[in-house]
């Protein structure tokens, strides 16, 4: 039996059966905060993002990004000596992670009645696109199919124009994110009682509750307020949004008291104490006149590093529009570790990731965790969670039941 | 000593001084779990989110939806006895969340040091929006300023053209969400070993790790990457976006084996054998010309409800882009609660708001919470956790220590 890491959930164990993202995603939060997470991987080649983004070697490194600090056993599922394997792994874990299409893991033979029959104290996720139940359970789902139902999609971009998607994974990583926290909340729930459960955790839920004002403003304004994507500034405070400056953008949030401030910015005192531009209700009547004015004093300044050093001498709330390419080397994203660099033995080299979002301060340094290669660990977790016998791994690997690569 | 309500939670306290969106939704979080949050509001107006959004009788929904189940404690915090009596609260509670500056709650006399003293194992979740640390940390921040330092805001829109920021909140909420998870983590890791600590979530943080493939790609690639917005279709895989349809818009996902699919749907057989189009890399090559087969097709369609009903035939992954107002009366998002109805008493009517995004199977409905008038349970805190007898809560009320409003 190995030792879990030395961080929050030590001892935790956790069977991870995801793929793509949201489910790893999931597993991989538990494992960044010392959970042992065993993923179990479809041979003969494993999880699909392994075929995924940027290669070296092989080695995907979407898979990587990803993966980090889970154990790889990779199985023909579909010999009954791996589910056998699977069966007995379940009764040693407390909690089993799930990303597939609903409906096919209870096909497999795992559903969560069963999951109770092996450990009655069981903790099973579901994560999906659109969740477990409802109409729509049964689609085929990806992050933005699930973003376009939540009505987030239709929040982003010019009226009258077709919208866009964010080209980042937000939907998946969050709903992740939202597994691991249901997964401790259900922890807690077990420890006190018993008791195991499952969880349903989708994407369009967790889309839907990102809309902090948009949903209750429907019917509380009998129909006046469709919200809507209206372009580039908030439509609740003004100015809140993204400016032309000079090559390059600005992000100026200057509603309520921060408007004197960007006043004095810009030398015009005038404007803070003028009925026309002196409230966010009145600014937002002039938004187009309050944009142009902002925009052209920002045309003032050689470049927009210049003006947000000159608005920050102001405490405006302001920000460069950074490239994911300035992120990189920027200071503060270096120095808080929002931005780490990693070595991976596969792919032989150093890589940038995005470092865990949250900072303990028990534990101030990030874990040393790998991503594993397919297989990795088939022998070790045969062994010390099956107590089985060299002789007999290297049987279930002669027969195919066991799978492993170099990459 | 009140009960918790009955859910995963049950019996944890939290001390809640944050205000706004993301430090609330922390909060909330925790209490739609079935903790019990103490809200303290600063007198005279309390949480300066009840002057925010859609009102009737003075009350805010933006107040209501993001402080459902939390009691409210208003105390004139520039008097000494009402800090008095927060220092009091904190001896009895198991978690302090907020969501100041970096730095105001230390200057409020409750550094975290200070906190370990009143409460060894107490956990302090700080959440703000560029974190505690690093040489931006002191900015005024608020969530679209953390977007634009991510890199995440310049990867919405069109390449060369001004960038769009989504007017949804999904910085604020799903930074509380980490925050609750940060929590989660750390009592587990407490329990075990009697130690709190403090927590730093901060919104840039967890922006920057949405981010599944583009932090890795820039150096992995020598910087032939070098990601950007590119408009409205995903770039390592094809075709993956919105399209144009009749009077709407189409989000399809059909790139890998789902290509074959859309075409079976479009009776264009040979274009999943057309060797220009079979792959996905072939496709991203003629992503003009892919885009266009597509959106001729749509138009033969009297409209986009229909077209998708027919893509669903095939199986084909796609959804409508559906508007917020369309959202509140789709069937299958009533049949999972990922929008509900509820009722406040003080607005004294009912309003639509986001579902708890975490479907828990011991607990299948929602908790009944309300959302708290400005200082509701000043008498019952100080009854029950402070031991007060009525005449000293009177006398404190008159004094103008503790704060009630009717809204």
């Amino acid at each position: 039996m190995t030792a879990g890491l030395n961080h929050c959930l030590t001892g935790l164990r956790v069977l991870d059966f995801t793929r793509a993202l949201a489910g790893p995603t999931c597993a991989r939060m538990l494992a960044e905060m010392g959970a042992e997470v065993i993923k179990v991987e479809p041979g003969p080649k494993g999880d699909m993002s392994r075929n995924a983004s940027t290669f070296r070697n092989r080695r995907s490194l979407f898979f990587v990004q990803h993966n980090r600090g889970k154990k790889s056993l990779c199985l023909n599922l579909r010999d009954p000596r791996a589910m056998a394997l699977v069966v007995e792994l379940i009764s040693q874990v407390d909690v089993v992670v799930e990303n597939f299409r609903p409906g096919v893991i209870a096909s497999m033979g795992l559903s969560y009645e069963r999951l109770k029959e092996i450990k009655p104290d069981i903790i099973l996720c579901s994560i999906s696109a659109l969740g477990q139940s409802g109409p729509l359970a049964q689609k085929p789902g990806y992050d933005y199919i699930a973003q376009a139902y939540s009505g987030v999609t239709s929040m982003i971009g010019d009226k009258d124009e077709a919208p866009y998607i964010p080209l980042v994974g937000l939907g998946d990583v969050s709903t992740g994110v939202h597994g691991a926290l249901a997964v401790l909340a259900a922890l807690r729930h077990r420890d006190q009682t018993g008791k195991g459960q499952h969880l349903d955790v989708g994407l369009l839920d967790v889309y839907y509750n990102f809309h902090e004002v948009n949903v209750h403003q429907v019917r509380a304004s009998e129909g006046a307020i469709r919200p809507t994507r209206v372009g580039r500034h908030m439509t609740y405070l003004m100015p809140g949004g993204v400016f032309k400056g000079t090559n390059g953008y600005v992000v100026i949030m200057s509603f309520f008291h921060h408007w004197a401030d960007l006043c004095k910015a810009m030398e015009r005192p005038d404007l803070s104490e003028d009925a026309r531009y002196s409230t966010d209700p009145a600014r937002l009547e002039r938004r187009d006149e309050v944009v142009k004015i902002i925009e052209d004093w920002l045309q003032t300044f050689p470049d927009v590093p210049s003006a947000v050093a000159h608005m920050e001498k102001f405490d405006v709330p302001v920000a460069p529009v950074l490239s994911v390419e300035e992120t990189l080397s920027h200071p503060h994203l270096r120095a808080r570790g929002t931005v780490r660099t990693i070595h991976d033995p596969v792919y032989d080299g150093e890589l940038d990731v995005p470092g865990f979002p949250i900072k303990f301060s028990e534990f101030p340094e990030e874990l040393p965790l790998q991503a594993p290669r397919v297989g990795q660990h088939n022998a070790e977790i045969l062994s010390t969670y099956l107590g089985r016998t060299p002789e007999e791994v290297e049987q279930l690997k002669a027969d195919g039941v066991l799978i492993e690569k170099p990459y």
